[in-house]
């Protein structure tokens, strides 16, 4: 199907997209699980998940588009093409949050995919291919643990018999959270890991500050940065802070003091492109007047080059040792995740929509992860970014316009239908 | 009385200290409160306290020494003198300990005291003075603040009625459990605050490394050094670690660790005199992957010198602000102890002895503070240092050998003689 002959169809389907009806569903979702403080509590395959998953089924199944969850429980709704065998475009994101979440990060790709299923229904546009809205499982890693679990179990990166018996910090296994849940939200049709896609799309909320400032109304994803975590253990002695002079002294706090600077010198850039974060830092014993005897802390170095981001973490260890004055030092590396590169032909196709929708757009790299990473292994896929307030997320104040979220789902029933 | 005179007397009476009682006596007081790991915990007005009062008052009143008790339940052990008016030259310190405490952080001074009246009784040595061992209520401030509280109190630098009411963790007050003490080891004659004395001298463990890196058995103590502390509240803003730019963030911990490096390089001096200390250091939120909002940290800051102190401790807070990047920060100071002096002409007399008796000795600064510091606006003062292995102190595992112990005792009794 060229161009040409899609156009009436697009601009039809992009004219039917309905942002209070968009926005709408957002607020209703944000009722499930909400703090009373404008954000969400509706971790992964609680009561409140279910609940939010049973309400976008029954707007699905008021349109007749038909459901399957796989054995992780992704969910899979399906807006019939004209060609039965055709691989579905696929696109979503996911329903649970951080325990104080706000009431965008993933809600928005989920109903920003339906918003498009429902919007091509109503302009009559029938497509080749069917369109999919998928929503996956446990996101964000808040209960159970790790991050983007239901992507990884679907791409074959975790072993679904390991997710399943990943338990929360009250002993409750992802097996039995699941059946609950699945009981709560029913659905008959069974889907299989890994089945083939046309192409994966993910629409989202930056989670940073960089769209807002520049102006922007849509980021077109070029990729996922990679990233790096480290644990550095100091070890000191404890000493008497009144009594022992500085020559004695092994002060497991000064020196790791002298190691975050020299990694932040390390990780300094012209272009402010990498990303150093020491979050978590601890000291015992703790006390006013005693000379710290250790010290924990942590490194998050992410960075979109995967060869800077080799380089610079294989760094991190000699720099903690060279800095390490009389103390013992171990450097233990707890993640490696390389950079995604999404499709470029995607990146142009999004490129190219939001050009001719007039949307203020830019290339941007996503700096937090999301399922598209895994979907990128297995078929084209590419990201939607639209700006959130001051790129406040993870955050019961979380704010996105009701605008710009249907600017975003404009432009991915443009991309969905061209793939067509 | 001349120093020809009485030299007889003070030769019988020092080679009348017996290493072997002074050391045994250790180990019975080191046995109440034992933990089982080398150490105790007998804080102070707690039924071991009262239990080690009760040992010392067994011996003295074995001995015919008179024992009293002031308001805040400081003990005074008299050998009287030939003269019952003149003014009692008096030595002693602490039967309190840590609640992981060393067997000899206190109990060596009032043991080398009770040594000391002991072998002058042996050697039939008649003083003009009486002859008095202090044990001073709540030196250690572990179970009740502030540290020094029988002293200060004696002193008058803290009113008796605020140390009264001043409750432990559980919410048991000073009052009710001075009472108990008082009433497990009773004592009938009472004491004022304040009664004049000829002197006041404390023996103790360095606590510090100098003396045994040195080489030295006694450290002749010339004061006391100054002490400031601060906290400093460093706040920032929280930001997710892959998303927000290096321009766009105010992260705590980085401005936290600029202070640090300024503040060492500031009290950085040639002779390692000052003591510096940043023992204190809480993130927030304290998690891998967002950037810290908020960081609060401890300065512990001592000087000999009262000039340097007050010059450079009055530059904290200055050279915080210029290292806070976009940060806020609060410096406040929450306590200030001026340096203590002892008495020149005591801290030559010890000195004067020390090289009488062969003991390689030489000055030093107290690092941590002691009853001493404020026996020293009352009456001419001094103090006498012993070795402690590698410094080790307020710790199960602090050693001092039997020798040092009673190298210690036998200075004391001949400062104690030549003050008559």
């Amino acid at each position: 199907m060229t161009l040409e002959r899609v156009a009436p169809a697009v601009a039809a389907a992009v004219a039917a997209v309905k942002e209070d009806r968009l926005w709408r569903r957002h607020l209703q979702i944000a009722e499930i699980g909400a703090t009373g403080r404008g954000g969400v509590n509706r971790q992964a395959l609680t009561p409140e998940d279910a609940e939010a998953r049973r309400r976008v089924l029954g707007w699905a199944a008021a349109r007749g588009f038909e459901a399957s969850v796989d054995p992780i429980g992704n969910l899979f709704i399906r807006r019939a093409g004209r060609s039965p065998t055709a691989r579905p475009i696929v696109s979503g994101s996911h329903l649970d949050t951080q325990p104080t979440g706000g009431n965008f990060d993933g809600v928005f790709g989920v109903l920003a995919a339906l918003e498009v299923l429902e919007a091509v229904d109503d302009a009559g546009v029938e497509t080749v291919h069917p369109l999919e809205l998928a929503i996956w499982t446990n996101e964000e890693g808040a209960r159970f643990q790790p991050t983007t679990m239901g992507s990884a179990v679907f791409a074959g990166a975790l072993a679904l018999a390991a997710a399943l018996a990943t338990v929360d910090a009250h002993g409750v296994g992802v097996e039995q959270a699941l059946a609950q849940t699945l009981k709560a939200a029913p659905v008959v049709n069974r889907r299989a890991f890994r089945f083939p896609m046309t192409a994966y799309l993910e629409a989202h909320i930056e989670q940073g500050p960089v769209l807002e400032a520049a102006g922007k109304t849509i980021g077109v994803v070029s990729g996922i940065q990679g990233l790096r975590w480290f644990r550095v253990e100091v070890t000191g002695e404890e000493a008497h802070a009144g009594t022992t002079p500085r020559a004695r002294r092994r002060d497991a706090l000064l020196a790791a003091v002298d190691m975050v600077r020299a990694l932040r010198d390390l990780m300094l850039d012209a272009t402010d492109t990498a990303r150093f974060t020491v979050g978590r830092f601890e000291v015992r014993p703790n006390s006013p007047n005693t000379v710290p005897g250790q010290v924990l802390f942590t490194i998050d170095f992410r960075h979109p080059d995967g060869t800077v981001l080799s380089r610079l973490g294989d760094e991190v260890a000699a720099v903690c040792r060279a800095h390490a004055g009389g103390c013992a030092v171990d450097v233990i590396e707890t993640l490696n995740s390389p950079p995604t590169e999404f499709d470029p032909r995607i990146c142009e196709l999004i490129q190219a929509a939001a050009a001719r929708q007039g949307l203020p757009h830019m290339r941007i790299v996503s700096g937090a992860t999301h399922d598209a990473k895994y979907m990128a292994g297995l078929c084209p896929t590419g990201m939607i970014f639209v700006p959130c307030e001051r790129g406040i997320s993870h955050n019961e104040g979380e704010r996105a316009s009701a605008a710009d979220l249907a600017a975003g789902a404009r432009l991915l029933a443009e991309v969905m239908l061209r793939l067509n």
